[in-house]
């Protein structure tokens, strides 16, 4: 079982940010900006293009929500989306809060909030998300 | 029109990957790694998040046939995918050949292929996607 498929399962703590039968997202502990958000399918399958065609449509418009929903409560430019998957094996989308494309720098400092802002941003990301259903 | 409008429109030419109605494939003219291609959707909207539910789905799904045939023609560990946005204001997915993670930093230098080298990689990816439909 990949850490992604604990995370959610409920077996590592996460934070939340959206979530249906299918797919999962919750804040990417070592953030590039706050409300850097990780979308992961529950199916545990290493390289996204290896998902079927009808579980990446279903994938992207769940992320293009939970996208939608960061880009209410984050101030920020656009939201930018990463694919890269070399380092943990199991697929997932980085939805990163833009205020220039620097932002999207995989070889910028990670930076650290502590858990109540970790908290808050992702009940503001959940709460944004459900009401945008 | 956006100059991604022209490209696809063939007002300006461009090496073309794949296309159908909706959407339309062609190699980045200053790649980060040889087949690294743009994949735009027709319809002139500037932030992927803006376009329709259904066109996110429809669009992933035609990048997906693209990343599968890139990786068919051109050595890779996986075919990266990234949509930053803030420059050219029509929304358009990269998907990136990549050999490391480092290949996905959008700080690197650009590459530049001579034309007939180019042409060559275009033709290949358009074979493997049309072999793939």
């Amino acid at each position: 079982m990949s850490i992604f498929s604990k995370i959610a399962a409920g077996d590592i703590p996460s934070y939340c940010c959206a979530q249906n039968d299918e797919f999962y997202a919750f804040l990417d502990i070592n953030p590039m900006a706050k409300g850097h958000t990780l979308v992961i399918p529950r199916r545990e399958v290493d390289y996204i293009f290896d998902l079927t065609d009808e579980e990446i449509a279903r994938m992207h418009v769940f992320a293009a929500h939970v996208a939608r929903a960061i880009k209410e409560v984050i101030p920020c430019v656009k939201v930018g989306m990463a694919v890269l998957g070399l380092e943990v094996p199991h697929a997932h989308i980085h939805l990163i809060p833009m205020q220039s494309e620097r932002d999207m720098l995989f070889s910028n400092p990670k930076l650290s909030f502590d858990q109540a802002t970790m908290q808050a941003v992702a009940d503001d990301i959940r709460t944004a998300f459900e009401a945008l259903m």
